[in-house]
């Protein structure tokens, strides 16, 4: 049993809401329709003052109108009532499960033909009910990355609760974030602030290194472009905790994309933003500036990165001097390097120069 | 300090041989060289005995006779003197961290042009030695995947030794197993057998079933194609605890090579299949069988997995009675399904009846 039946009720009630909106709309002799935000790239916008993207104004209607349109809301009653049921048992399942549960339906039409169907009926519900995911309870096939530092905590799994020290009850993987990090309780922490690192061989470093134990950093694991669950850990470490989040990555505009979906969301998960964007999380490095200062072995940009340089100068993420400075800077000197590149001043450079180094340069470090 | 500095100070010496015997042959007034096997495709045989990949009896010398071969031996000498050095100090590093070490050596003839030359210098190191790339300390890039089941282990860690149940110590998300697997010891375990998962998302059913504690098993989440550390730790768990390792995977040709990985090994690492390859693992399924009993959602076979399936048909490793049916059987019905396809009879039809059958069928479940 689930301890947090509280919010599975809340999110129950919400599915069957929706439903019941269809039944009223029979009910008072009109054709039973859903109105959502139109998801198309035109309708997402940057809001500046929270700093990350949101759904426009425009609205697009779903109606039983048409045949079409009528077996659309009859997956979405299907969809609602598996839902409303792997609630009230307190299962859970994957988004890919939904789509081959969907062929045991006794109802043919209301099947699913491909899972970017199902999929986008989940995003949907998602964005009408205001209910994520994760609280119906649907499971990401990606997982979380790993975390490392001075942090306890309690997570619910279905087999009962656990207490979980980040560094005193884990191995040298560290604790693995579950699918859904909100089954996690924060209860006790040294932590003075979060590293959140791009690539698998410099968080090892770093926790051979011990920068964890050293600086009391929460060593959080992205694996390249960060899963939901690591970015929705990263908001709560920053929201809850008040700790000043920090992201270290390759010098590259794929991995100033990485940051951005940290800090800023991304446009695939706009409805999400506010649950997963971290939009006060800094980046480190590796900075252009790095590349000269420390004069770290490079490769020379590829066209495409030019060609992404470029668009990242036109993206409302990235308008800041500091990013416009860097990279018009990059772009002048043709060149990227990976944080990993720092080994090349030895092994204990990172951990002991770079970082803390622009650490105290950002002020997070006195 | 490692726990385990007798295999370290092993290593070291072996290093330090190599080493030494380049200077002998200087001594000796012999021009300095290395025979190692060669490593083309075309030495590279199946041991039908031992059931796994090997190097076959043809050899190539690494001389100092030309310039670009008294280079090759340079660079050989800064390398073991590094790992010498590392060993001593009881460290570790990444592949990619010893390449861009090498930049600063003093002598610039010894540094790497690219990491394709120092990974390859590692693996004749690795060959002629005899000693494993991790017990030079040089860790992967990608770690290992997640482990659930009856099992508790220690694990040294370079702050201190970690008792770690993979059931009662470990969120939802399992153990994380190390770069490093060799640093873990079997303390106690109520395992029947071993299954190892492609899927994250088939992982989790598993784990949210109870499948583990049901039946006693070990669940080893391999993700995709198997990091050596995954494959490591499932070898050790054969050999040392005498359990059934069994494997379960999508149905289709890609996935009956990551079943070859895991039990044959792989031809890119045949100098370590004693170390990773486990002969007597089994392949639950999905067997092409399974498809056409369980009536499964398929997806059609493509050109290029005709092609993968040919292939297999020709290759040592799948020249089994099984191997040879299932794989006619699937170009004949010309169809593939998903592990999760499985969900089309339920979410609980896996956990109840799909593995329980399979596994009393292939004599591990009475």
């Amino acid at each position: 049993m689930s301890s947090d039946t509280a919010s599975d009720d809340a999110a129950r009630e919400r599915l069957i809401d929706m439903a019941a909106q269809f039944y009223d709309q029979f009910a008072d002799g009109e054709i039973p329709a859903m109105e959502l935000p139109t998801r198309s790239k035109s309708n997402i916008v940057f809001d500046e003052d929270a700093d990350v993207w949101v759904y426009g104004d425009r609205t697009s209607t779903r109606s039983a109108n048409s045949a079409s349109g009528a077996r659309k809301l009859l997956k979405a009653v299907y969809t609602i009532d598996f839902l409303a049921q792997q609630l009230a048992e307190d299962r859970s399942s994957t988004l890919r499960e939904l789509y081959y549960l969907s062929e045991s339906w006794d109802e043919e039409a209301a099947q699913f033909t491909n899972q970017s169907e199902s999929d986008s009926l989940v995003e949907d519900l998602e964005i009408v009910s205001g209910v994520k995911r994760e609280d119906f309870h649907m499971r990401p096939e990606e997982s979380g990355a790993k975390v490392m530092g001075p942090l306890k905590i309690r997570e619910q799994t279905n087999r009962g609760d656990r207490e979980i020290h980040c560094q005193d009850d884990v191995g040298q993987g560290g604790y693995q974030i579950p699918n859904n990090p909100d089954t996690i309780e924060f209860i006790d922490h040294d932590t003075e602030f979060v590293l959140c690192v791009e690539t698998g061989g410099m968080r090892d470093r770093l926790v051979e290194n011990g920068f964890d134990d050293e600086y009391n950093a929460l060593v959080v694991h992205l694996g390249g472009q960060p899963a939901r669950a690591t970015r929705r850990l990263t908001k709560r470490l920053h929201d809850e905790l008040d700790l000043p989040v920090t992201v270290f990555t390759d010098g590259d505009p794929w991995s100033y994309r990485i940051f951005g979906s940290v800090s800023y969301g991304s446009i695939k998960s706009a409805h999400l933003s506010e649950y997963l964007a971290t939009p006060e999380a800094r980046f480190i490095g590796i900075r252009p500036a790095d590349i000269v200062e420390y004069d770290l072995p490079t490769d020379p940009l590829s066209d495409s990165d030019v060609n992404a340089l470029e668009s990242e100068l036109e993206d409302p993420r990235f308008q800041s001097e500091f990013w416009t400075e860097q990279i018009e800077l990059q772009l002048d000197i043709g060149k990227k390097a990976e944080q990993q590149a720092l080994a090349s001043r030895g092994l204990d450079f990172v951990t002991d120069t770079y970082l803390p180094e622009r650490l105290t340069e950002m002020g997070i470090l006195d």
